[in-house]
């Protein structure tokens, strides 16, 4: 008998973001393939006899290839088992669930997409950003500052980085950039190369509603002035960003009963695929961010 | 003493869609001010012996301004009281929390934000469209078609309502359309006008994730002729569309124990304003869905 894949968002980093449909699901997995960005505290709800897998592209010193990931899914969905494939955020943005989407159905596996709090709504939660308002910005776009192999072959991509952004620019949305990365200068620079203006606000969010969050508040002009913060950060681009406080916010942190286990600690099965690793304390993993 | 707002997205539809951390704070507040797209089973959380006032823009017959809201949700806060102001989707995109929160402030307010599942992440899941796609799309871009009265003036808007979306379309991004409204001809006219194929497949998802759920899948030119589905309707345009399943989806369904009463019903108390009306069952109203 097949089982069914559960393509499932964990929210943007706190674990009380977590939907109390993730949670029923977890807890009923027979199988967790996880991001390296999913919080532990998440991965604790997970039955004490399930096979965890750190699936993170970046998890010890293998690569995993998406590939891998697809194979392993398929096979333990095949064999009966109720799998959860958990990624940060939200599966569908950034999340390359679509690839892992195409797999399951090319092996007739069931599946079901739980959507979760994508990070954009988790940090500007947190910044106190309004990400549309009626007098700054009437929509929001979700972009990312590295470019895909792939999508860099496609048709129109022949374009600069920074005619890629113009249409953005140009159209006064608010913008969110995914997955930054550390060079603010090159960032900034093609935000203005796009037409953006020098003093438009921007803030850098890191590991947005954990409480190791850190917020920068600045302009383009002065973007490349910002201190690293730690990855995974975001970047959000746009009027909207002058309308949040300034001042440090402080945000309630609880664990709530629901994650707390009186059980043991969980133990963490050795991996039935052996180029994937068990399970170790979630290391920072950008790519895994959605 | 004062009290504290939390503005709390209640996610896309399926009460499941909830957060912990909104259950949290639901389950603690003194007093709730909600739009009428919330779900019955989430305002089941609520305590008894809280105040619930449905302060959607449509509910009965008198229109609720939002100067109404922002004072009596700081009023309340100003008590003493707990307050959470829960929308659908969440607050931050297309609810109107950018002038509540500068209610807050002005009033000196504490307040948080609960981010939730924004229904262009629910309706894709449920859909299951990929949002963006290494080959097809790697942006995505949120937008609505009706345009506010304030936006109307801002600079810039003496464009025409094409040029408006010709930025999005030349881009490439997958595009939500936020209450795209019923007239379908006059979209796929705006969308065809700002540039986009006449063959580009779109979807439109009604009442996402409930049991009420319908999608149909078409294409801009043939927009005209889908059927008039029940709002709040949700309008996906992209070549990820096309990524999609076209047959019917099933998605499991479940009201979790965390949703269940087994007290008796909550009784609703009279509101304090006059002229805000108490609890009804939740009438559909397009301007509340974020």
């Amino acid at each position: 008998m097949t089982g069914k894949v559960y393509l499932v968002g964990a929210g943007p980093g706190d674990p009380e973001l977590l939907t109390l449909k993730a949670l029923r699901v977890l807890r009923s997995a027979d199988a967790v393939l996880h991001d390296d960005l999913v919080a532990p505290e998440i991965l604790q709800l997970v039955s004490p006899t399930a096979q965890i897998f750190n699936v993170g592209k970046r998890c010890g010193k293998k690569k995993i290839q998406q590939a891998e990931i697809n194979s392993l899914m398929v096979a333990l969905a095949a064999s009966g088992l109720r799998v959860v494939r958990l990624k940060g955020g939200d599966p569908l943005i950034f999340g390359r669930a679509g690839e892992e989407i195409e797999a399951l159905r090319g092996s007739n596996i069931p599946f079901e997409i739980v959507p979760g709090v994508t990070t954009a709504l988790g940090a500007a939660a947190a910044a106190q950003i309004p990400l549309t308002h009626r007098r700054a910005s009437s929509s929001l776009v979700l972009i990312t500052a590295h470019l895909s192999k792939k999508g860099a072959t496609r048709k129109g991509a022949a374009e600069s980085d920074a005619s890629d952004w113009s249409n953005f620019v140009a159209s006064g949305a608010t913008l969110v950039i995914y997955m930054p990365g550390q060079n603010y200068a090159y960032i900034a620079k093609r935000l203005t190369a796009a037409g953006l203006a020098g003093n438009t606000p921007c803030a850098i969010i890191s590991r947005a509603t954990t409480k190791y969050q850190r917020t920068h508040r600045t302009t383009v002009v002065e973007l490349h002035r910002a201190p690293q913060l730690v990855a995974p950060t975001l970047l959000v681009v746009g009027e909207v960003v002058g309308l949040a406080d300034p001042a440090a916010v402080a945000m309630e942190f609880a664990l709530p009963e629901l994650l707390q286990r009186n059980d043991k600690d969980t133990v963490l099965p050795e991996p039935v695929f052996n180029t994937l690793r068990p399970q170790t304390p979630a290391a920072i993993d950008e790519e895994s961010m959605s």
